[in-house]
């Protein structure tokens, strides 16, 4: 008999393949709802909303498995239109994944800084971070800090802000370089994880993502329970005890924790957990992220030419990101956004109806007890390194899943997928009823949503950096050398200070 | 009636406050003993041993007050003949607080960076650092990166890292640059911290530092219940409800949480924590470190001239600083210090007595599931301005001690007391008995120990940092300027890589 506790996907998935293997496993979850940090919600002037993960695309393979089980359809995000990119006042209408850049120094910088993060990321080894050749480096390093290093312009550096805003609903200088990298890399490098077409966010489930779970949660009936926080776990006797808040005792041969790393703090452990394990759950605290929607009449954007996609670049706004959430059938026009910002829409889309919306909806992540932030767990600087490698190494009969845990979209639905498999696995595989090569498994790809591979020009490759550039033009001269060192040094806030 | 969760030294003191105010407190502790993060050891071979917090020092004047009131005397640590000072393999003995320096360039750059992050501290408000004119610039900083900045030399860099190590056990990548200077200025700067003689390592408890604990545990007797980890906080009703792991429901009109910030998680609160708190929380990791003492059958240390006192600067050393810890009488001759090290103190001290010990004592706080690390929480870059505010911010009934939330000597035992007190005294407010003014209260001196103003000379005030001397050099000259700023941009691993 085997417990878990908590759910997302994970533990749903976890149970879901101990009883495919004939085990009897509880799921406890400490919410009065399946789903986790996703989170659909219905009603009549939405019909249905994502207040959480919400997107899926090419090369997320489990999940789309998975939601293919229960008869639960993707479409298409609308990109129809043009995309907006708002920045310095004024909007630009763009097609393709990245606002195109018409500066020409500007343009190397931008192209330069794709093409240097998903070199960095093809050194490191996504199953093991801290194993990159240049992993102690880059793990001292803040996204900030490196950003400093590669951009040579404001535009790509403030472009590469909004970047890590986007992904990991974090500020650059609040992560490690190496963590950041890694994440890039391990959801399939820069132009995937950003992409609507062709990317992370090319599809949603119709009828709302908490579908999937709720469907395995039937299924497995009343092993699933709700309302049960776990607060303790004892390891000491035969069997592994595990007490929840509502005052109830499950006896379990091994545990699943399918939460996300901190929230591991939620319980008090017997034995204490061993010291790496102790410190790392303090460490990787959770994204800051509220989701919003924006409802209007009608769907003003698309008669303007626009799908709704805006990437807005000014100082103080609070959004960078959003994208059309009207219904498949274009019925419930509404754009994920925030209250306060219909004014920003309005000037984006250079549109007065974007001031009167008929419906707004929001979910505050950083407010949840029982998952800290959304999307996912952030490594500050150091941490990787110091504590990557026990972030899923089984403590006695309790094993590590959550997606944060995941080698492949971990932040994501399909990583939570990913690892409450492979903890399942892992378990059969303690029980003697599999090898242990058979833990981890490859998944063949969806037949219904497939991957393209994304393309690069010769020039996009070759093209100098700016500092290649400048480097270049003053190899013949010492002085122009110098000089140009001295502007950087300049630019970087260097020259002696006193 | 007023519930307290876990002691250290705040949660007694606050009880004792609540006490004397005629209220009636109970104190919940979640481990088998008093005390803390300070943790006193009786045996033979050692008589007693304080395997955690233990150094007390000048201006520390609350710890210094509750000692004297239970008669626990304190006693100097040695300094007495010369400390030494380890770096490139070889042994200096110096006297003050910090080794000196010998190359002019070096000892500019030191000079200035004491200097510079005591100034920078000046800036600071210790009760508000997130409003600092600069808060913003340097919690984006890590001290890394600071230090890049201020250092010019190598020797400078490599001993500003020791000091972060040192202070508060860990790196200066991981650490927000606002929140470590806020945290030496809260102490009285860079020179009150470090040293021994007239610093915080000035002395100690003879007879160990949890008497303290022990006595005023005592003095409450009953209301002191141990092995009561706190699982659960309902504030939906008319008392506060308590919840331990043995099953025990405590009920209180108030409670204060006198534990680390990042252990509020071991809590499921009844209602949530509003979010910004529930996100602090996840933010604010303990530091690391094992504490150790290695014992000899004599004080040969003190024959070859030295106090025990060692600054070691050697890459991969397991130990950066130790002290002399043998008794005020000169028995049972002691070097705080780690196993494996023995043979580094040989180096060190140039003495094979040193490969002899006769006794080892260890704690490794890492493990610790109710400390989390020690000595105190760190702040990871950009957390000081987005949830330092809400540190001691109450949340309905419940209010925070724990010297984290300290103003003075946070992360010390007197930060402890400072926060126990200041929390009763808030309670005693929200009761009416007592105004709003006077909550934070001013200690007055020790008449017992007292502090020493650390004077500096005209040269340490006025002598040029290494940039301000290369500018110096430069000014009449862009070309110089251009030079230097290249051989700075080049030092910085900042020149175009490609």
């Amino acid at each position: 008999k085997a417990t878990k506790c908590d759910s997302f996907e994970g533990g749903l998935s976890a149970a879901k393949l101990l009883v495919e293997s004939g085990l009897n496993p509880v799921l406890l979850e400490a919410r009065n709802r399946v789903g986790g940090r996703t989170y659909t919600v219905q009603n009549k002037e939405t019909k249905w909303v994502d207040l959480g993960g919400a997107y899926i695309g090419p090369t997320q393979n489990r999940i789309l498995r998975i939601a293919k089980q229960y008869g639960v359809k993707t479409y298409k995000v609308n990109e129809e239109e043009s995309l907006v990119h708002y920045v310095k006042g004024k909007s630009y209408a763009f097609k393709g994944p990245f606002p195109p850049v018409w500066n020409p120094l500007a343009y190397l910088d931008y192209n330069n800084l794709w093409r240097t993060m998903d070199k960095m990321g093809m050194e490191i080894p996504k199953e093991a971070p801290w194993r990159a050749p240049h992993a102690e480096e880059w793990d001292k390093m803040t996204m900030h800090q490196l950003f400093d290093q590669i951009c040579w312009t404001r535009a790509a550096h403030r472009f590469a802000t909004l970047f890590v805003n986007v992904n990991v609903t974090s500020e650059p200088h609040e992560v490690s370089a190496l963590w950041f990298l890694w994440y890039i890399k391990q959801c399939g490098g820069t132009m995937r994880i950003f992409s609507t077409t062709n990317g992370g966010q090319e599809r949603k489930f119709a009828g709302g993502a908490s579908q999937i779970s709720e469907a395995m949660a039937k299924e497995l009936g009343d092993r699933v329970k709700l309302g049960r926080a776990v607060y303790g776990i004892d390891q000491t006797g035969n069997l592994v005890e595990v007490k929840t808040v509502n005052e109830e005792i499950y006896k379990a041969k091994y545990v699943i924790l399918a939460i996300p790393p901190g929230l591991n703090l939620k319980i008090h452990f017997n034995p204490e957990l061993p010291p790496l394990r102790n410190q790392l759950i303090h460490r990787v605290p959770m994204g800051s992220v509220i989701k919003c929607m924006v409802y209007y009449k009608e769907n003003f954007w698309r008669k303007k030419g626009y799908c709704g996609s805006m990437v807005i670049e000014e100082e103080e706004a609070p959004i960078s990101l959003t994208l059309d959430d009207t219904k498949p059938d274009g019925s419930v026009p509404a754009i994920m956004g925030k209250r306060r910002i219909c004014e920003i829409y309005a000037r984006v889309l250079g549109s007065e109806e974007a001031l009167d919306p008929v419906h707004y909806e929001e979910k505050n992540w950083c407010e949840e007890e029982y998952s800290g932030g959304c999307y996912t767990a952030c490594f500050p600087p150091g941490i990787m390194t110091q504590y990557g490698r026990v972030l899923r190494e089984p403590v006695g009969r309790l094993y590590f899943a959550g997606t944060e845990t995941a080698t492949e979209w971990s932040g994501y639905m399909e990583g939570a997928v990913q690892a409450g498999e492979r903890a399942s696995r892992e378990i059969l595989c303690a029980m003697g009823k599999l090898h242990a090569s058979q833990i981890w498994q490859p998944e063949p790809e969806s037949l219904d949503v497939l991957a393209q591979p994304f393309v690069t020009t010769f020039w996009e490759r070759n093209l100098p950096s700016v500092g290649g550039l400048l480097k270049f033009m003053g190899v013949s001269s010492f002085l122009a050398l110098a000089t140009a060192a001295g502007v950087v040094a300049y630019k970087k806030g260097l020259l002696p200070q006193s």
